[in-house]
């Protein structure tokens, strides 16, 4: 089986999967609990905090725990509309991001916020300076994404960040869910409040997430209850969960560099080989990120040729999870002006710095074989 | 060790660990995804969805997975404020909820809503009477808890839901975190519209709610974004997390007639050990839930109880997890008018159905010397 389909979800290192099993059997205490089981499990909860906090070079204090990425967008989202309501209703965001923001978006439109969505271009990249000239004075929020999750295109954080500089009272919101492996590039900026990341998607367990939070930014908590995470998180925490995602993200960080460069270059012999494809449109840049390849047969639907690609064993997607039964059109390919007779053929391999030559040439194969399939089916 | 703390938390079953490993190893797709370990992915899902849903005699459709009970409290109750503002902004609940309950609605008085709170009796038990006076044509939600999280008091969930009976349109939501051992008892009544369950209390995993969500009421919902859960709570599903949690729930629900018999009869022999001391005061009732056993000696402070208990490792512990660092005076014996000096010394044993006889009996031999040992003390 090779797997291409990293984007949607990772398999959890073994590794943390073991620290999972590990603090399951022997922290059973709840870390809100005075008694010595509770201190012990309150320990292992803030040691793995100060994990995250260091690799993310943050404070502890400003890591917060969460189930997932759609629970950070959203409580940064609607934590920063309930907090700021009296300020002011206006969000900024961009055309292509993940449902967790737009959809929260949409939500808060109803609710009698007003939200400016800011278009892309052919790359699917946001203007930088489209959004500054979105910016009004009743702007609370600009929402982002790092790396988006279709097409992979990176977007511009840090000149976002540079401009934000002059508006000090904009809550900054990066979507990171894809972005750990452009980290350094792309997500470190002083001016970003809140960052998001989701532990599945870099190999650590399932529904647990991390929220970086700057110090001394508010936002209502989403989850009252409590008073658990200085009371901005409520909930007993999942703290096999948490160790299990602050082990992952080590590992997931020290993997990067090699992982990237594993990924640039099966990507390049991706692009060079569809490339030589009169009828496939590629729709990643080599600007993007390195790990998602998103890229188009003539008339071939996408789920046809996932499942044509799935019967020989390897594993790839139409361009999100999320969208995929839907049969929505990909909302990146349609931001990013892509007629839908393309859109619709659009597929996804995304890439971890697990995979291999040997597995891009066995796809290179496959995929020269369904496409003289596919010509002669047309024919 | 004798762990007397399961109303914080539960030692995960070892049975729904394993399956929480299988699962990591063997399922790694995202259920959304089209391709076979998609399809794989989504039919576990959905087996452990149709698993929870026979348990609770509800239909699979009805059956939502949240993180826990504080956003499945946070979900219905935000969620039933957002759905329904427009028809009223009125919110019913008790002065002994959980926060999880209690904290939201102040949150939602901030918003302009308007909660009327019950009080409750001596024994920690609201009056469905007085339940039904606070009834107004604008009322849309009434939260109740099953079981109190604290002293154990049951509530009259039937009751109040008879009298729910004549007012369709009011959301009726029932906090049952407490409550799975009281199952039939109490939280099986066909007016609940909304039942919310912790894993991680019924020995499955931390970072694992269950919400049953009866079909075609209305709720917003609290997390928005790629669609999964039908649209109604979205995040890339928590898979070895929910299938843990369906094994565990088959299995407590199959513990529990067992598990109910032998905890009320420690709680029995609790009690009446307890009685014997003069200058100890007990707040359960034998009317409450089988494994709550909340009491006070006089003039001894929770933290000062729970530690000297810890260094004979017995593990019990002040009213609840979430308020014992906070110091807070617990808010169902300040409802239920115990004094102040009293319920600063209140702590609670919680018992499971694994607890026995000789640990109950270790219990009273502590419990004599820290008395004598206190009184000498105070002399
Ligand atoms: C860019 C982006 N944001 C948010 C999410 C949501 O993350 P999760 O599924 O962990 O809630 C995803 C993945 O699904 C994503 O790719
Ligand atoms: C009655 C009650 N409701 C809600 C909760 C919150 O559950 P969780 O910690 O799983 O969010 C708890 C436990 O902490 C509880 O006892």
């Amino acid at each position: 089986m090779i797997y291409f389909d990293n984007s949607a979800t990772t398999p959890i290192y073994p590794e943390a999967l073991d620290t999972y099993i590990k603090v399951s059997q022997a922290v059973i205490g709840n870390p809100s609990s005075l008694h010595k089981l509770g201190v012990t499990a309150d320990q292992l909860l803030q040691q793995s905090r100060k994990q995250v906090a260091d690799l993310l070079h943050v404070s502890s204090k400003e890591i917060y725990f969460t189930s997932g990425g759609t629970e950070g967008d959203n409580w940064v989202i609607k934590g920063t509309a309930i907090e700021k309501a009296a300020y002011g209703k206006h969000l900024i965001t961009s055309a292509i991001e993940h449902p967790a923001v737009s959809k929260t978006m949409q939500q808060l439109e109803k609710l009698g916020f007003e939200v400016t969505v800011i278009p892309v271009d052919a790359q699917g990249v946001v203007s930088a300076e489209a959004v500054k000239n979105a910016i009004r004075p009743d702007t609370i929020l600009v929402s982002l994404m790092a790396v988006n999750n279709e097409v992979g295109a990176i977007q511009p954080i840090k000149e976002v960040g540079n401009i934000l500089e002059a508006y000090p009272t904009i809550h900054y919101h990066v979507d990171a869910v894809q972005g750990l492996t452009e980290f350094d590039a792309v997500i470190q900026h002083p001016r970003i409040d809140f960052l998001v990341l989701s532990a599945h998607k870099f190999r650590g367990p399932k529904g647990v997430g991390i929220l970086y939070h700057k110090a001394g930014k508010r936002l209502a908590p989403l989850l009252t209850g409590g008073g658990q995470e200085s009371g901005q998180r409520s909930t007993t925490e999942n703290v096999p969960g948490i160790a299990s995602t602050a082990k992952a993200l080590r590992m997931a960080l020290e993997d990067r560099t090699v992982a990237h460069q594993t990924e640039m270059q099966l990507k390049g012999i991706l692009i060079d080989f569809l490339t030589g494809y009169e009828d496939v449109r590629i729709f990643s840049t080599e600007q993007g990120a390195a790990h998602i390849i998103c890229f188009a047969m003539k008339a071939v639907r996408g789920e046809v040729m996932v499942h044509a690609f799935a019967n020989e064993d390897i594993i790839l997607s139409t361009t999100s999870a999320c969208s995929s039964k839907k049969g929505d059109v990909p909302a990146t390919l349609e931001a990013m002006g892509v007629p839908s007779e393309w859109s619709k053929c659009a597929v996804r391999v995304s890439l971890s710095g697990e995979n291999t030559q040997a597995e891009i040439e066995r796809f290179k194969e496959v995929f020269h074989q369904l496409h003289t399939k596919f010509q002669k089916i047309q024919k």
